[in-house]
Parts: structure tokens; C-alpha cells; sequence
């Protein structure tokens, strides 16, 4: 599917009500008070209207749950209705909920956020409590063939402490994790096609010698790449993780496009209508991947 | 509030549908069928029996909210009404989350998670996405006098593979976050009683000298620690948690206290009273924490 559309791009949906278009928080909005049950509404509103923007240009979305737990119960019932929302508009759908815990809490974590018909295809998942903090969710990947991206390498400065902290074999810890990582997800009956497993890695691309180690080390694993657009990385930096052939790799971009509307260069261009300047810039945002993907990768085809 | 009951205790609270006592699932059988609103409503029932148990001998309840999260947006408001329930029965209420991301997004976790009084009065949190990953929960801490305990050494095996990873500097990973940890809780605005933060630390106990060189390099955190009972750790062991002075640490126990009824000793001598068997075990869980940690500790004062 995502080789179908040619345009290895995800979306990322980090829904803030305060930045929701004007278009709709003054629908909601009744009299000065905080009105959570109104956002959370709003904030559907908007993740449907995104939906339908980017539904057509990218195959995959990625929603981070944290800004739907700010609304407790009725929060994970909006992040639910707009997994399924994405789910039935042909999208493959990452919840994005960075759990990890000892293995019986694991899983409680994995039935709850990956196993079944209503929720995500794949999950992020974090490595700090190693392999029983992510088998649970393997078995569930195994058993209803979902997919997984564990945090290798991720986009903020402040993860350098951790994840850069050098280790006596000469590997920083990312790498150190990466190289588990791939171990773990070469158990065959994760294994799928082009030698890709159904476990992934979660990886930032920070100097290129470094993306490209982990590229390496990280042989069978499809990278979910976060950084590019408003954290900052260039797409020639973030095309480091795709493989030679140009494989590998769903670069995310999540508020430089939802919140594309904020943004001179498409208000300008489109007036009042925020749904156009969110398909704007996520077209924006898929050619200069796929540009900076074609001249970094030999192999490389080209975009139709 | 913990000195005055002289029980540095904290029963873990990990419903699991299945687990419930006779009594309680068999008012919400209907039928065969699964039915996750009945399942919700039995584990309130239980949670709120246990605590009933629990709240006149420990000062803290941990709940962890994976356990809820399989019932979606019901569960999170169960887990909430647990949550408050705790609170109202005069308890600190540890929430057991485990959340860790970039920044921005973790302001959203730690708005969800933490903020205002309807939430826990403190939670965990993974470090590894650094600190970036905790300064939006440690930002509600001082401005709403919460807690934070970030996972340093966990009590699973498997956590060895990460945690256990040895630095160029001789630390292993779990040592380098606690170094971490303790500066990062020595931030004047966190500093409360007796020289101890309001960041505190996740620490299970592994050999006695490793556990010793956490205890002396964390000197501003109070231990939560898991482990013991049902996970394997004595008392004796649990009790090199403790600074010298007796203080400094939280024992946590879960399943050994909550399914206390699925174990013989416990049911013989309650009789079909599950409540009994909580509180029976309960007790003897503080017992054999104080015991210890009175030999262990230099300057541990004796219980009434």
C-alpha cells in the first residue's frame, strides 16, 4: 500500500484546541468557559477534516493519544473514533502511545491499544524495560498481523543524555537498542515480505553517518522517522533512512501540515478554506521527500 | 503522612477481570458473553473493596492504569473514579503510567496525567527520551505540590538487556539515568522535607552493593520500589532501598496483597471473606517490610 502511492509520508494528528482553525473552535465555543466535552467534539471535527485532506495523498496516519488524554475517558473514545475514521477512510493508522511496562502490565497495555478490530494497526512502544516490555505486542503483531516501531533514536535534543550515553563496546545506547531491536525482529514469524519485519524502529536521522550506521544495523526493520518539518531536519538529512533501493522508511510530518493554516505561505495561497492548506502542504511535504529520497537513493524510482 | 503511619507501603493496584473473587463476578455474569461494561464495573467494585481494606494500614495506593486502559474510554474513567476514590479514603495516590515523549507531547501527558484534583498526586515516567520527556510533569509538580518517580531499574529480567548496558565511565545505564535523576531532582523549586525532591525515582532492588551505590547516589529521591512479593524480592533485600535513617523509600507490593484470597494461607484463615484475606495479607506484608528494614537500617525507629 505504501509502495502503491509512491510517497513513504505519514501524518501526524497532535490535536491542541487552542490551535484548531477559527472556522470551528467558534462553533464550540459557548461563552468564555473551558468547555472539555466541546474541545473534545472540536477536536474530532478537525481530525475528520484532516482525515479527508490527507486521506488521498498519504497511506499512512499517525495519532498521538497524549493530546486525547488531556480529556480522560471521553478523550480515548475521540482517539478511538478517529483511529476508525482513518481505518475507513484507507488509511494504515500508528497509534502513537510510546507504552512500555514488566510483562503482565504489558499485556494489559498491548489488548488495550493494539489487539483487535478498533485499534491501530501499529503502535510505538519504548525500550527502557527491554523485551518484556514489547513481546506482548509482538504476539499480538503475530496473531493479527499489526505492526510495531520501537524508540531507538528519537528527535529531541534532551534524549542525547540518554540515548548518546557511550557504552564500553564503543556503541551509544541507541545503537546498543537498535541492535536488539533487529535481533528481535528477525524471529521469523515476524518476518514479512522484502525482508522487512512487522517490527520497527522509531529513528530520528541526527548527523548522516550515524542515520546511515543505524540504517545498517537496523537491516530488517521499517524506520518511522519523526524530525522533519516543524522539529527541524531537512529532507536530505531525514532520506538517510531510507535503504539504497529507496525502501525502508514512512517519514512523519505532524504540525507542519495540520497546522499549515497558521502558516503565510498557504493562508495566502488559500484563503479561508484550512482543509486546502493542510492537502497543500502535505503535497509540499511529499515531494520534498520523495526529491531528497530519489537523489540520496541509486535506486530510487521515480515518483508517477 | 507516611512517617505517621510508620508503614513506608504501597499496595499496587492491577485489576485483571479474571482475578476478581467468585463473589464479585458472579453478579456480573450474564451469560457467557465478555461484556466490558460488567467487566468495568466489577473491577470498580474490587478496586474500591480493596481499598477499603487497605487505606486504615498503607499511605499510598499505586494504580496502574494499563490494567484499565484494555476498556478504553469506560476504563480511563474507572481508573479515574479509583483514582479519587483512593484520594477521598485519605490515601496518596501514585498513578502508574509510565509516559515519556517529546516535549510538547508530554505537556499533553502531563496535563492528562497529572494536573489539577482530579488526578493522581503523583505518576511514573520512562526516561528515556531524557529530560524533555519529564519537565512538563515536573512543571505540575511544583506548581500543584505532585510527584513524579521515574523508572531507573526495573524489576524484570529482560530490563538487564538496556539497563544493565555498561558504560565507557564503568556505570551501567540504570546508574548513569540515576545520576541523571538525582540532578535533575535537585532543582531548589522541587526541594522539599528532610532533603528529599519531589522527584523521586523507580528502583527494584538487584544485588545488594548495586542497590547500595543507587541508595548513596540518589540522595535527594525517595525509592518507589517494586518488586517484592509476587515478583520475587525479599524483604531483605528490598530493605537496601532505605537510607540509614529508616527513610527513603516506598515498598510496593501488588498482587501478593490484592489476590491475597488465591492463596491458601490467606483463604484457610479468612474463610470465604476475600476482603479478610486483603487485609490479612496486607498486614503481614507490612510486618515483614518494617522488620526488615528496622535490622537493616542503622537508625530505623520502631513500630507502635
Amino acid at each position: 500500500m505504501i509502495a502503491d502511492r509512491d510517497a513513504p509520508t505519514c501524518v501526524g494528528l497532535d490535536p491542541v484546541y487552542a490551535r484548531l482553525p477559527a472556522s470551528i473552535r467558534e462553533r464550540y465555543e459557548i461563552g468564555q468557559e473551558n468547555d472539555p466535552a466541546a474541545e473534545v467534539e472540536a477536536i474530532v471535527e478537525f481530525g475528520r477534516g484532516v482525515l479527508d485532506a490527507v486521506a488521498p495523498l498519504v497511506p499512512v496516519v499517525k495519532i498521538n493519544i497524549a493530546f486525547f488524554e488531556v480529556y480522560g475517558g471521553r478523550g480515548i473514545d475521540a482517539y478511538l473514533e478517529l483511529v476508525n475514521a482513518a481505518g475507513a477512510a484507507g488509511m494504515l493508522v500508528i497509534g502513537d502511545v510510546k507504552r512500555a511496562d514488566i510483562g503482565h502490565s504489558t499485556a494489559a497495555y498491548a489488548r488495550g491499544q493494539l489487539a483487535g478490530p478498533r485499534r491501530p494497526d501499529a503502535v510505538t512502544v519504548n525500550p527502557y524495560l527491554g523485551l518484556d516490555g514489547i513481546k506482548p505486542f509482538m504476539d499480538v503483531c503475530r496473531e493479527e498481523s499489526k505492526g510495531l516501531f520501537v524508540l531507538v533514536q528519537t528527535s529531541n535534543e534532551a534524549a542525547r543524555a540518554v540515548q548518546d550515553a557511550r557504552l564500553e563496546s564503543g556503541d551509544t545506547l541507541a545503537t546498543h537498542v537498535g541492535r536488539l531491536v533487529n535481533e528481535w525482529a528477525g524471529h521469523e514469524s515476524l518476518m514479512g515480505v522484502c525482508g522487512y519485519s512487522a517490527l520497527g524502529a522509531v529513528v530520528s536521522p541526527r548527523d548522516v553517518a550515524g542515520t546511515d550506521a543505524l540504517r545498517a544495523i537496523l537491516s530488517r526493520c521499517t524506520f518511522l522517522v519523526p524530525g522533519y518539518g516543524a522539529q527541524g531536519q531537512s529532507a536530505e538529512r531525514v532520506a538517510h533512512c531510507f535503504k539504497e533501493d529507496g525502501t525502508g522508511a514512512i517519514v512523519n510530518s505532524s504540525r507542519g501540515v495540520i497546522y499549515a493554516y497558521e502558516n503565510e505561505r498557504y493562508a495566502a495561497f488559500a484563503g479561508a478554506g484550512w482543509q486546502e492548506c493542510v492537502e497543500a502542504a502535505c503535497r509540499d511535504f511529499i515531494r520534498d521527500i520523495n526529491v531528497a529520497r530519489i537523489r540520496t537513493c541509486e535506486g530510487g524510482h521515480s515518483p508517477r
